[in-house]
C-alpha cells in the first residue's frame, strides 16, 4: 500500500513541454507526477505554443516565470546551463513531434518520459532506444490507464495459471465523441489527430488501441502476437486515410487467438475500453470506467467480482494500491503509479542499480517501440485489404 | 399486448418429433407453442429413439398412449389416417436429421417447425423452399431468442432512423460451458454437436451464431453481409474439425462492418449474447439473460436504459408483451412469441391470406435457410486459411 | 428440474372469477396454471362485472360459452349440478370481494386460489381457516414473486447456517407508477385501489408489501416479527387516509432486525423489489427485475453472483427450474411453479396424503392470513403515531 | 473544469496533526491539500503519538525534521514561533481528541480543519463557533464524500425542481467490515471508535451516517428535519452501548420523509454508500463506489444514467471536475476539491471577502456542529426506546 513516503532520495526535478492550459492530458501528467511531492518537482516548463500563455499559466502553478521558456529547445538550453536543471522531461505534444524533442532531450542529457503513440516509425524507435541506450537515460511512455493496481493482479493470475492455458484475448477501447465531425473542426485537441502530417499513418489505432495493447502485453508478457489482420474504416469520409474504426484479429504464438475494437464513432458508448484474458479455465475482465472491479469468472462456478484493496487479492497488486477497500480510485492514480515507477527507474539508473531496473514493471521505451510496431503492423495489414501478415 | 385470446379460429392439432424427456429444447417448444392452448394443442408425438420411454413420457405430458409412437415415419404414417390427425409437426433431432425429417413431414402435408441450424446444404434448404411452396404449407425455424418483444423495439429504431446510418453491427454469442471435453464425453445433448457426421461442418457457428445472425437480420433487415472473414479455432483438440470457437468479421452492401463472436470455450461467461447496433448518431444494445432492457445510448446524452412495456417504446414492440412493466418475462414468453406467429402463419397459409403472411415477421424458411448459408460460407472463409470470401 | 410431466394424477377442473380482459393480474394466473396442462385444465368462468365482455373474453380462451358465467354465483351454482363441475376456484376480483366469494366457494366444495392481500380482516381469516379445514380444502394465496426458484436458494442458504445468524432483514418494494394522481382517476385497475370500501384500510402496505413481507417469511421461517412501528404518508393528499408510502421497522424474536420499505410514489423507480437478508457471516440479496441472478456477499470474499439453473446451487432450488442455464426465467414461471403446487396441494388433500401436505412449501391459508394481520398491525401502529406496538 | 491552477495568492503553509504512518485517513488528507501545489504546502506535523515514528515519517514526506512535532501542544507552540510558521492545520486524531486540539488551536490564531464527528456535545460545538467568529477563522470539516462533483449536479436538480417536490431521502451507509470483532481486537484504527471514552456516544452514527447526513444537507440545503426516531443495535456484544447498525426514521419539516441506514455489521456489502432524493416527479442516486455516475429516473420515462464531466450536466457540477468524460475520478478528488474549497475559504476570510465566503458551498463549521446535533438527536431517541423525538 502506497502512503506517499518517499521511494527515491529526494524528488526529481522535471520539466514539462505542451500539456498546458488547453490541453487536457497535461494536467494527467502532473496529478500523476506531482502525487505526494516525493517523486518529482515541477520546476520548468514549455506549456504552450503560445509563450505568452504558457507563461502565465506556469507562474499559476507556481513556476518562477523566469523557467517558463517559450520552446522546448529554449528550455533544454537554459536548463543545461543551470546547477538546479531539471533532470527530466514529460513531452505531451502532438504525436508528430515526439521523435525529435524526445532526441533532443536525450541528448541533452534528460530523462524522458512521452506520450504516446511515441513516433511515426519503427526505425525512429529503435534509433532512440541506442541512442538511451548510450546515453544511460531512461525513457517511459505515459500508458497512463496502465497504472491500476488491478491490471497487476491480473498479471499475476495469468502467470499463476489461474486462468488455465490462455485462449483469448479481448481488447476493446472504443467511445463515440467523434461519431461526427464536429470535433475535427472545432477541437484544438482533435484538429490534429485526423491530419496525416501531425498524427501520423492512423487515428485510433494509434490513439487509442496502444494503449489496451500496452496492457494486454502487461498482463500477458509471454504471448506474442504472430499474425494480425486488421480492417480499418473511415466512416466520417473526411478522415480518410485516417480511420475511425478499426477491427483486428490476432493470432498468437502460444495458439492463443485474440481481438481489438478500436473506435471513437462507437455513438454513445461510455463504458468501452475493456480487457478480457480468456483461459481454460477461468475468464478474468477489467473496464477502465470501473477500475476499482475485476470480474472473475471460474466456469462452473458463481460469477466473482474483486474489489481493489481487498486482502484477497495478490500483494503485488496491493502494493500499488493507496485508499483501503470501500474508497474509489481513479484515473490519477493510474498515472500518479505510471510516474513513481518512472522516478523509481530513473533513480535507479542513476544510482546504477540494474537488479531494481529488471524488477520494476513500468511502460518503457520498449513497451513505447512496440506501440508504434503494433500500428505500423495494422496499417500495413488493412491497407493490403484486410489481410493477414506476420508480425514484424 | 397479448393475454392468450385467440389469434386464429381454433388451436392447431401439433405432434412433435425429438425433444423428449432428456431433451432441454424440448420442453422450450412445449413451453411456447401450448402457452394459451389457443394456438396448438399437442396430440402425438415421437419423442424419444428409445420407444417405451417417449411413451410413457408422451402419457405424462397427457397424450394419448397410441399417439405416442415409436419414430417419425410411423407418426406422420399413423397420423395421416385419421380425420383428427396432425397438422403440423415440430422437429427437435439432432441436426443431421432435420433435412429427411422435414421432407417427409411436407410430402405427408404438414406444415413443419423445425429447429435450427435447420439443415447442412445450402441445396438442400433450395429445395425444401420448393417442396414447401408446391405444397403450400410453412416451415418455421425455432430461432427461440428471436421473439423478445424489444427486439422489435430495435427494428423500429433502425427504420425509424433513430440511430442515424447503421455503421457497426457487433455479435456475440458466448458461454463456457464447453472449456473442457466433459460434456462431448458425457453429455447426450452435447455429444453429437461435436460429432461431425451428426452435427455438420460446424460446431458453434451452427449451433449458437445462427441464432444471433438471425437477430441480426431481424433488426436489420436491410442490410445484407457482402464479403466475410472467418477464423476458427478447436481449443480442445479432439473436436476438430468443428471449431469451439470463431471470430466473423463482415462487410455489409450499405458500407456498414459487422463482427461476430461464437464461442462454447469462453469461459465462465454467463452473459455473452448480446447484439449492439452502432449508428451515426446513437447505438442501441439487447442482452438476452436481461431480456427485459435495452441500452440506448445518444451520443452526447444520458446513457437510457428501456424497459419493457412501458408506454414509450414503440406499439410494434408492446404488441408482443404480456406482462405489463415491473414483471419480468424469460425466454419461455420469446418462444411462444414465435410459436403464436407460426400459428398464425399457418392459418393465413390455410385460409389463404397473403397480406398476413406478407406483414407477418418471423424467422421462417428463408431465414433458416439464410442460416445455413451463413454456416457455410463462415466455414468456407476459415478452411481457406481465414480470407475474406464474397458471401454467398 | 420441471420438464412439464404430471405431478398428478389428471390435471384439475379449474374456475376462474375475475381476471377477465381488462385484467392485468388474470393472464398471470392462466399463465402459471396452464403452462403444461398437466396441472389445470380452464373450464369455466365468471370473468367480469360486464357479463357478455366476460362470455366473449372466455371463448377466445377456448371456453364453452355456456360455462361463461355472469357472476360468481351461478358459476358455483352451475358448476355444482355438473358431473364434470370445477373442483378448484381462482378469485381475482378487488379486494373487498374476496371474503364473501372465498367462503362462499368453500362452502360449495371448492378449493380456492385468492389473490392477495387475501381479507380485509384478521378475524375473517381465522373464520375461513376454520371452514377450509371443516371442508377439508385448500387455501392458496397467489404471492406470485414467491415461486422463483432462487428464493429456495435463500431459504436453504438460510437454513444451512450460510449466512450464520440472521442479523438483517431489509425488504423493499416500491414503484413510482403512482407519482402522480392520473391512475387513481383514469385506470380501472387503480381506482379501486385507492378506495377505502373496496381496498380495506391500506394501499401500498396491502398492495405491494403483503408479497414481500410473505417472501421473507418463506426464506427465514424461523423469524417471527415481535414488534414492529410503522410510518405512512398520502403524498398524494386524495389518496389520504389509504397510504401511497409507507416505512416500517421491525425486531424479530431471534434478535434480528428488520426494515420494509413499501411504495408506489418512488419516482421513476423500475428495480424496486428486493429482498436482503444480513447475517453474522454473509449477506445474499434477490431483486425480482433480474430473478435469474442472487448476490451472496461473504464478508471479507469476492462478492459472487449465483445463476439460476447452475449445479453449484442447493437441489431444492433445482427441482424447481425449467430452462437450464444461460436462458433467463421470468415472472410468469414463478406464477407457474406456484400454482403447480396448488395443485399438488389439492391433489394430497383430496387423496389425504398429510405427509406430502406437510412437506410442501407453498402460499397457503395461514401464509394469507399472516398478509392480513401484518397489514393490520402496519395500520395500527401508523394510525397511533408511528409508535413501536406488539405484532398480534 | 479545474486544472491545478491556483485559486489564491500563494499556498497555505499546513500542519497536520495525527494521519501518520498507520493513519488510512491521514493518506487522504494530504492526497486532497496537496493535489497541486497552489493551495496547501506541507511544513510541519504532529503525526503520531510515537514521536520517534512521527518524525521519520514527516521526513519521508519531505518536511524538516525540526518541524516533524513529538505533540500537537509542541507544534502549535514552536510553529507560533516562527516567522514563516502554519497557518492551518488539519486533525486527524481519534474524535475524543478533536475538541481540545480545536480550541488550542484556534487559540493560537491558526484556521483548523478537523475530521469528522467534530466534537461529541453540541455545546462544544457552539463554543468553537463563538471562539471562531471571535479569531476569524474558519474550521472546516473533512466530509470526505462530499467533494465529487455529482453531488453537485444533485443539488441543482434539486434546486431547480427537476425532480418536482422532494418526497422522499433515501439515505445508507453500510459496510461489514465490523460483522466480527476482529478488527475491534486487533486493528488500531478500529479499537478507539468501540471505545466510548475515546469514540463519544456512538459508533457507526457518528463514524459514518455523519458523512450520509452531510450529503443531504449539501443537496437538499432547504430540507431539515423535525423529528426523528432512532433504532440502534449492538449485534456485536462486546461494543454495547455503542450501536454498529442503526436505523433512523425522519420527518422533515417540507411534509418529506426519509431514513438512515448506517451499519458497519452489513456482512459483504461493498456498495452500501448511497443517497437518494425522490421527487413527485423523479429521482436521482449517487452510490459512492461509482462517482462518476448518477442514475436520473424521471416516471415514465427511460432510466438515465449521468456521467461526469459530459456537457449536458450543469455547469456548477462541472467547474469542480478535473479529467474529462470517459476517465474515472476517485475519492482523491472528492478530497481535493473539499480541501480547495477550505483554502479559498481561509484566504477569503483573510482578505476579507465576505462575498466568496457566503457563496461557497464547503463542509464548514456549522456543518460540523450539525454532524454532532444528527448524532446526538439519533441517541437521544435510541435510548429513549426508538421513539420519535423532536430533533432539537
Amino acid at each position: 500500500m502506497l502512503n506517499g513516503e518517499r521511494k527515491i532520495e529526494r524528488p526529481l526535478r522535471w520539466g514539462m513541454i505542451g500539456g498546458g492550459r488547453t490541453s487536457n492530458v497535461g494536467y494527467k501528467h502532473r496529478l500523476g507526477a506531482l502525487r505526494d511531492n516525493t517523486a518529482f518537482r515541477l520546476v520548468a516548463s514549455a506549456f504552450d505554443v503560445d509563450a505568452e500563455r504558457g507563461r502565465s499559466f506556469g507562474e499559476n502553478l507556481g513556476l518562477e516565470a523566469s523557467r517558463c521558456y517559450p520552446d522546448y529547445k529554449t528550455l533544454i538550453a537554459e536548463e543545461a546551463k543551470r546547477k538546479d536543471g531539471i533532470e527530466v522531461v514529460s513531452i505531451a505534444t502532438p504525436n508528430g513531434t515526439h521523435y525529435e524533442i524526445t532526441k533532443a532531450a536525450l541528448e541533452a542529457g534528460l530523462h524522458v518520459i512521452c506520450e504516446k503513440p511515441l513516433f511515426f516509425e519503427v526505425e525512429q524507435g529503435e534509433e532512440i532506444v541506442r541512442l538511451a541506450e548510450r546515453k544511460g537515460l531512461i525513457v517511459g511512455v505515459t500508458y497512463g490507464f496502465s497504472g491500476h493496481p488491478l491490471l497487476l493482479q491480473m498479471r499475476q493470475m495469468v502467470s499463476n495459471g489461474d486462468l488455465g492455458d490462455i485462449r483469448m484475448i479481448e481488447l476493446q477501447y472504443t467511445h463515440g465523441f467523434n461519431a461526427d465531425d464536429t470535433g475535427d473542426k472545432h477541437s484544438e485537441g482533435q484538429k490534429w489527430r485526423v491530419d496525416p502530417k501531425i498524427a501520423g499513418s492512423s487515428f485510433v489505432l494509434g490513439d487509442l488501441s496502444t494503449h489496451t495493447y500496452y496492457m494486454s502485453r502487461l498482463v500477458c508478457p509471454n504471448l506474442r502476437v504472430e499474425k494480425l489482420l486488421c480492417d480499418r474504416q473511415s466512416f466520417v469520409k473526411s478522415r480518410a486515410p485516417l480511420e475511425d474504426n478499426a477491427y483486428v484479429l490476432m493470432r498468437y504464438n502460444s495458439g492463443a487467438v485474440g481481438r481489438m475494437w478500436a473506435s471513437s464513432v462507437n455513438a454513445g458508448c461510455m463504458n468501452g475500453h475493456r480487457i478480457r484474458i480468456v483461459g481454460s479455465r477461468a475468464s478474468v475482465e477489467f473496464r477502465d470506467n470501473q477500475p476499482n472491479e475485476l470480474v472473475y469468472e471460474i466456469q462452473g462456478q458463481p460469477v466473482q467480482t474483486l474489489i481493489r484493496a481487498m486482502p484477497y487479492l495478490y500483494d503485488t497488486c496491493n502494493a500499488d494500491e493507496r485508499l483501503g477497500a470501500l474508497h474509489a480510485e481513479g484515473l490519477p492514480e493510474s498515472w500518479a503509479n505510471i510516474y513513481l515507477k518512472f522516478a523509481v527507474a530513473i533513480d535507479a539508473k542513476r544510482r546504477g542499480d540494474p537488479k531494481t531496473l529488471d524488477e520494476l514493471v513500468y511502460p518503457d521505451l520498449k513497451a513505447g517501440v512496440e506501440g508504434i510496431r503494433w500500428v505500423r503492423n495494422c496499417v500495413r495489414s488493412a491497407d493490403a485489404g484486410a489481410v493477414w501478415i506476420d508480425f514484424q
